[in-house]
């Protein structure tokens, strides 16, 4: 049975697995029960033998694997030249202990591999007399003296990072174990890798069970340990929880932390951390024991969480939903596995062009297949298509919807109708942002901090992530009465999700509609979103209808936080010249100061029309043109306020963003806006093109289920954008018919976009 | 003589061109005199014949060269199936007929060349087409109705764009000569050519002979015109002004305009914009009077001030210095022609690296040996070292001194010691700016001005530009009592210049000092600026000593305007949470926000070194230590004040700049800082190294004409930077000695940095 990870088809496992709950009591207590059929050749986790013949046979070849190699050889001979050093446990995150073992676990991890592809005993000789003195230092250890309750560690202040250290440990221990002899193995796992495993399992079992990435380390890091140390009792409990109850473990996981569109509901941010465990681990599992066909599983779904992590970025950084640092992307190590191994199961090319961005090819059987695709230039581009990213487990928690128009840099909209996603996630339900050639346009600050910075608050999330980054008025959503959504209480949020009513993508035109009534009282809120290319015009815009409901009156807020230098706006602003005050006192509005005021209302020049012109660095200008509604008996019930963030910040945390909210004081009220590129601003090259809008005019029509946005252009074309908002199945066939002015025009579909003279 | 251009060595021209003032009188009445040497083949401007030939064999063959050829051929032909237009001139600058003469001349010149390139008549035709249509409506133009007083012009508004079109517009006709008739020629010689000229020489003798880039455009127009109508008074004139009395005219131009180091004293972003005329002409001259051997004159001044245009830039942008607007680069038009004319000329391997950045191969003889060069792989790198710049026609008007380590992203300094630059001068005697790692650490804010942004005070320069960004506050220098330099007054900064004392650059050492008594009554101040390279710890810093002397106690404030997040300071900041007040009313002051004060007197703690760490967005640490030469005292005198650009801004102008202002009281003061670039903050792959300074203390020693800085680091390191302030020469060999706590200190030459602990 020894080669069964190369045999296709079922094997008698299956039969062997369902029997395995009888003897997990008596296994936890001996830990030396072995089924026979899950004894394994070395290496054989992430990279197995047939890798390496391959990788030992590519390294000889000029290209991009041996220039890989060499770095990596060049970095781990610089290692080498080190003393070892395996310091007892003293300092939490970032302090000196902690970082040692940290870069002790990689440096066994690259210098095990520059084992297997060299041959050369020098380095396993350097892994093993580390992994000697773990095993020394090892049982040794209490509990660390900086532990976190809830997930304590031995050698790292958190069982997180113990698991990270073991999940690289036993793979290093893997590529070396050919080199050792049988009384250095047994040395090594007695005293390091069995004390670390049954730690993180039997010792942990809160963590071990937990559905949650935490888990996901600790369960890849015992079940990678199984494999190698032929205990498959450990793998058993690492899928199916420590009394294999299901309850738990890494399929459980599989089953709850992902949705059935691959999202991770904290969003991408932490997706791509989680990331890491379930490709590595399932890697494992692929190579061990293919017959349990783990990438197809639940349709699939690893395969959907990698690529949906790479669908989830724009221009190469992920999109900065809930508590996210903006500077993550598509190269971090966790997606170059993600990719790596995607491209090793299905071939892809279009992963290819993700793998040329990173510039990371890894020294594994898939990074070789990786590094053989880009030499041959078998790439294709990865399409950045609009798509409806279900939440929850069962797909029924909301959704975030992705409107692109296939590049990477294209025009995209981010509307987030998703659950509140934990803990990092922020109050912030039918927000929305806009990107085009490159950058933020409308944009989400993402989390306040500065990782590992310690004058910033110890390099933790800091207080404004609080008082600010996770409150309503961060976001570019409805803030009723400067309170902001659930009163940010995170419990009811997480009751609480919004409801995608309906998704439309077809060419030239994607758009959703998502609503939730438990974010306030007595207010309810519903959120169209459409991004619209009308090609005759050579252009891409944005529509936002914000339809608000209530009982009673309100002040609604609803800001747009832009990127860029404001250029003009269509009204009087009345600027604050040299006192500024801050906007408010509580729920984030006490970190923003107000620059200026206009009275829409009072304004009627602005001709119901008020128009924002920004310039963003990318070149372009921006123009957001929103309906003013205005009651002219009433002249202070329609605002926009020109703020910037900085009040309440002692310590100089937050970045300079700047915003402008609309404030409408009123009972229902209907946002109509449309977000429009234009034009270029190139000062080296001496030209100005477009720097001014071309809308003219919105007209918002409101029919039962039937709604339309009429757009007048300065040059006097006209469109209709009409809506079908029928709850029941509308299908593209679903035919509809809007009045407006007396004409009747007909449309199919959830939506369509009329050019309004080819009525006439 | 039809072929003097490419015969070498004296010719009886030198004589012909002495005598030519005699008939100076009768030329300009008749027109028509022509002098048998200066016929010429055509084209012979900036391409002649052996170009066309070699480019015309280039574009069969594979290459940059060819790609460049089909892109514009390709624009061209699009150009040709579009109807011409020659409008009657009616709109200023922006407007319809001025862009629209623009496009038309470019689009003579590209058409002219791919004619010449394929000898497809259709080339010729359109543009003897375009030209017939200027040679009827010129005749027919008064002046133009939107002229400005001071320079007007008939198809334009003002006589700067009459001349960029004749530059242009006779390149194209002299492409087409040969396709033309005698009729056809004649008719568009006295239609168009000789009006233009006539126009902008005779009848406009103010701009032709004045020593000014305005003057250079209409010199190289007439000088061009000369050559191509085989009218040598035209070019005498050119040469040597109307009357050929060498009072103004292209070779005065040439002895004025540039310092001898080839600096241009409005800076770099205008120094950019007068080289085109310069070295167009200057082209003109070689390939047709090489005798005259021009850019050999003054010592080499045309390609001095090419490269020196490329020196004068980091990462690619010019150093902002006076009115500049930051985006441009060494990719401008301007500098594609001047780097091409030079590399033609001198074949520098060097300059085709800058070429490369480029991305623009010119289709000229010079455009097709850079391509080949480039393909051809012969690039090296440009070197970017420290350079001194003198100022003024003679060299000793002060000085612009820059220090960099090599490349074009190590870390530079900008040393501001120059005249004031005329109109578009700032007042900013003795700034500086610090860069690294591609980007502006400590840097000038540059102009207030959205080229060509009609919502943005028509795309002029703003109102800012004057209240903000030409004051002192604006800059990294000394402000006195809130007043700028000169009191902000132009004619009393034009006449006094700082003085340079000493410029000295060795290995690891480059540094310089400068002194200016005139820009205040009774306040003398001396800075004296090093970058060093302390090749032990791996760290290159900055140190600034600025000594203020006056005769009575005034406030003095030296801001620092830095690039990035503010991380930390060693001192406590009393912010300003819920209001801000401007921090001053006149001088710029009315434009700053005042964040947060710190009383450095009073806070003991800062142990007399003050110290604000920032992040740049290039990823690094940067800190700034001063000395806080604390009178305890008197607990206010000595602030730092937190400021950021916005106040007095109603129409949002003014960009967010944050910056740092340490104030003191006092009558006679020395400020001494150290700038220090460290660390890196890396979120994508999760570290952050030294987020702390390395500086733990500075001394100041002052011994007559010797100083001495003295650094302590972190880790117990101790250097010395000791510095001779002799008047007389002080020479590499020059053997000083400084005294500090008892030990002498030898040092030779300017400057060293001494290892302390060496002499123990």
């Amino acid at each position: 049975m020894k080669n069964f990870n190369i045999a296709a088809g079922v094997s008698p496992m299956t039969h062997v697995i369902k029997q395995a709950g009888k003897i997990a009591l008596l296994a936890s207590m001996t830990c030396a029960i072995s089924l026979p059929v899950m004894a394994a050749q070395h290496p054989n986790l992430v990279i197995n033998q047939q890798d390496v013949t391959a990788m030992k046979q590519a390294i000889t070849q000029p290209g991009s694997f041996q220039n890989a190699f060499n770095t990596t050889q060049s970095n781990v001979d610089k290692g080498l030249a080190q003393p070892i050093e395996v310091p007892v446990p003293k300092d939490a995150g970032g302090g000196y202990t902690h970082e040692k073992h940290k870069s002790n676990y990689q440096q066994m991890y690259d210098t095990g591999i520059i084992y297997q592809l060299t041959g050369d005993k020098k380095y396993a000789e350097y892994v093993k007399d580390m992994l000697l003195q773990y095993a020394t230092l090892y049982p040794t250890l209490p509990l660390h003296p900086m532990r976190k309750s809830n997930n304590e560690g031995k050698l790292f202040w958190q069982g997180l990072n113990e698991a990270v250290w073991l999940v690289h440990t036993i793979q290093a221990y893997d590529f070396i174990y050919d080199a050792l002899t049988p009384a250095e193995r047994n040395t090594i796992e007695t005293g390091a890798i069995i004390p670390a495993a049954l730690f993180l399992s039997e010792q942990s079992p809160h963590t071990f069970n937990k559905v949650h990435n935490h888990g996901t380390w600790a369960t890849a890091a015992v079940g990678m340990s199984g494999y190698v140390l032929d205990k498959p009792l450990w793998v058993e409990r690492a899928l199916y929880d420590l009394n294999l109850a299901k309850k738990g473990g890494f399929m459980r996981q599989l089953d709850e932390l992902f949705s059935p569109d691959g999202y991770y509901n904290e969003g991408p941010y932490y997706q791509r951390y989680a990331l890491m465990p379930f490709v590595t681990f399932a890697k494992a599992i692929e190579q061990n024991e293919p017959q349990r066909k783990i990438f197809q599983y639940r349709e699939g779904i690893l395969l959907k969480a990698i690529t949906s992590t790479v669908e989830l970025s724009y221009n190469k950084l992920f999109f900065p939903l809930n508590d996210a640092i903006k500077s993550k992307g598509i190269d971090t190590i966790e997606l170059v596995n993600g990719v790596a191994i995607a491209y090793g199961l299905n071939g892809d090319p279009r992963l290819l062009d993700i793998a040329q961005q990173q510039h990371n090819i890894l020294l594994t059987g898939d990074g070789l297949k990786v590094a053989q695709g880009l030499d041959n230039k078998l790439q294709q581009p990865f399409p950045f298509v609009s798509t409806l990213f279900r939440d929850g487990q069962q797909g029924d928690d909301g959704a975030l919807v992705v409107m692109r128009q296939g590049k990477a840099t294209d025009q995209a909209i981010v509307f987030k109708a998703t659950a509140q996603g934990l803990g990092h996630g922020h109050f912030d339900k039918l927000t929305w942002q806009f990107y085009d050639a490159g950058n933020e346009i409308v944009s989400d600050y993402g989390a306040a901090r500065f990782l590992n910075v310690e004058a910033k608050f110890g390099g933790r999330y800091l207080p404004e992530n609080e008082s600010w980054a996770k409150q309503t008025i961060a976001h570019n959503t409805l803030i009723v009465d400067e309170k902001s959504h659930f009163n940010g209480k995170l419990k009811a949020a997480n009751k609480n999700n919004p409801t995608l009513h309906f998704y439309s993508a077809k060419q030239d035109l994607t758009i959703a509609s998502a609503s939730i009534d438990t974010a306030y009282d007595d207010v309810a809120f519903k959120r169209t979103l459409a991004l619209v290319n009308i090609k005759q015009r050579d252009a891409v815009i944005g529509i936002d209808i914000m339809r608000v409901t209530a009982n009673k009156p309100h002040q609604y807020d609803l800001p747009v936080h832009y990127q860029g230098q404001l250029i003009d706006t269509n009204f009087d602003r009345q600027a604050s010249l040299t006192q500024l005050s801050a906007l408010g006192t509580e729920n984030g509005y006490q970190h923003l100061w107000l620059l200026a005021t206009a009275n829409l209302a009072k304004d009627k020049a602005a001709n119901k029309l008020a128009k924002v012109t920004w310039l963003n660095d990318n070149g372009h200008f921006y123009t957001h043109s929103t309906l003013v509604n205005t009651n002219f008996n009433n002249a202070t019930n329609e605002q926009m306020l020109f703020t910037q963030l900085g009040a309440n910040d002692p310590d100089m945390n937050l970045r300079q963003q700047q915003s402008f909210i609309h404030r409408v004081n009123a009972t229902n009220h209907t946002y109509v806006s449309v977000m429009e590129p234009h034009g270029e601003y190139n000062p080296s090259k001496e030209y100005t093109l477009e720097a001014t809008s071309n809308i003219a005019g919105l007209i918002h029509h409101q029919q039962a289920e039937l709604e339309a946005v009429q757009i007048r252009f300065t040059d006097g074309q006209q469109y209709l954008l009409a809506i079908n908002h029928a709850d029941n199945a509308v299908t593209q066939e679903t035919q509809s018919v809007i009045s407006v002015n007396g004409v009747q025009y007909p449309f199919s579909g959830r939506a369509e976009l009329l050019d309004i003279k080819e009525f006439k």
